[in-house]
């Protein structure tokens, strides 16, 4: 038989999900926004029916996956809708508990990836950690997720949202020193690219090498004569300054 | 002619450089290094002679290299050596300034790679930065840099230090958030290395789009729920809790 899907979400995480169901072979039969036009833009992208209707979702379906912000989620579970189908929400940080008894079986699938609309990745590559309401259930999941992706993992909501705060550190946070670090190389009259080969080597290195070993620059050799150079610099940039500081105590610290 | 030099240091940059110029058909006469153990295993590890005894270093090469911590620059520099060769330092936030009368023709050809003794990588991809004392030795420099790497740029002291300061952030800075990121998912009983799918696809991003728009995560999005369910979990580490609200700050007075 083959599996249906409903996704409800039309942001980054949604769209690159449906994709991989898609790719699975999962028939997915419709996309939910609350915004219509963010729904006409998700169905017209993927080729899917789209609705910012609730009572428009069909109720049929094997899965229902809720790739929305946290706050909507809340909301949107309170609705009722397929009490009999398997009901997956895909956030770091929110406790299976989310589920109320108008959703008894239902589970997690946590995609540990950094997902933007304009960037395609191999889904296939995604890490995905899972959690669900009984054992008959996580099997149902854990074979869904099998089919999208490589590598599964089984963890409690408490691991999940340590997992996803260790993600902050490893993605979000390494992205922003890549903002700051273009805009530092602007002022020096040079281009964005230039940084690409250092970029690409220091997220290769830890593939080989711990990130401890791996640490180099001025704080892990305490070379305070480069340092202080380095903070006057920043006389005129007060924010970048406070996080050269700090992270550079806190390499230090470290060594 | 076959070109000679003499590399001064044996620390990550002097064993990489060195490795590259023996790639490119430079004949390397001597590895110097204060420490006799250093210069040792360096000089057993390259396959070439070493030393530890200044008056040792052979005086005929034509190219003096120096990858020395910056403040042991300042002090070999001062000793008089080869006045007649080109002598060429290789730091980031160190002047071309600091060569004196009894080095005239100088210059700096500024590696921005991120450098570990365990780490192989390929010195042809990795972009020079050079500036000399004249445009005599410009030239002479500039021929050397292109047959060890692939793209060369001449710029100024402020410019290199400038360039030298966004490394730090694109890669120093970056290499800690992993740190971090791996501390915190051991906290949770998972392995570092499903972390790894996640930094490499950050680091991919930016070759395709600006780190501005790649930007994701709780900060970017102002979702305080999940950035307060994030800082109770480092109650117990302050100073991640600090570099958590820091950066989370500045993320989200980008947006």
């Amino acid at each position: 038989m083959e599996k249906t899907a409903v996704v409800v979400g039309s942001g980054n995480v949604a769209l690159h999900l449906t994709r991989a169901l898609m790719k699975a072979g999962v028939q997915v039969l419709m996309i939910y926004s609350r915004t219509a036009a963010n729904a006409l833009d998700a169905g017209r992208l993927l080729g899917v029916p789209a609705t910012s209707i609730w009572s428009e979702i069909p109720t049929e379906a094997s899965f229902y996956f809720y790739a929305v912000s946290d706050n909507a989620l809340n909301e949107l579970l309170a609705r009722d809708l397929a009490p009999a189908a398997v009901h997956i929400h895909t956030a770091g940080s929110i406790s299976m508990d989310v589920f109320g008894a108008n959703k008894p079986y239902h589970g997690v699938l946590y995609p540990l990836q950094t997902f933007s609309k304009n960037k395609e990745l191999d889904f296939r590559q995604v890490p995905l950690f899972v959690e669900a309401s009984s054992s008959g259930v996580l099997l149902i999941i854990s074979e869904l997720a099998a089919s999208i992706a490589g590598s599964i993992y089984e963890i409690s909501s408490s691991q999940r949202m340590q997992l996803h705060l260790a993600a902050v550190y490893a993605c979000n946070f390494v992205n922003h020193m890549y903002t700051i670090a273009g805009d530092l190389v602007k002022l020096s009259g040079l281009p964005f690219v230039i940084l690409r080969p250092l970029i690409a080597e220091t997220a290769s290195k830890i593939e080989f090498i711990s990130p401890a070993e791996a640490q180099t620059g001025p704080a892990v050799r305490r070379d305070t004569s480069v340092m202080n150079k380095h903070m006057e610099l920043l006389n005129n940039h007060p924010n970048y300054k406070e996080i050269y500081q700090l992270l550079s105590d806190s390499i230090s610290s470290k060594k």
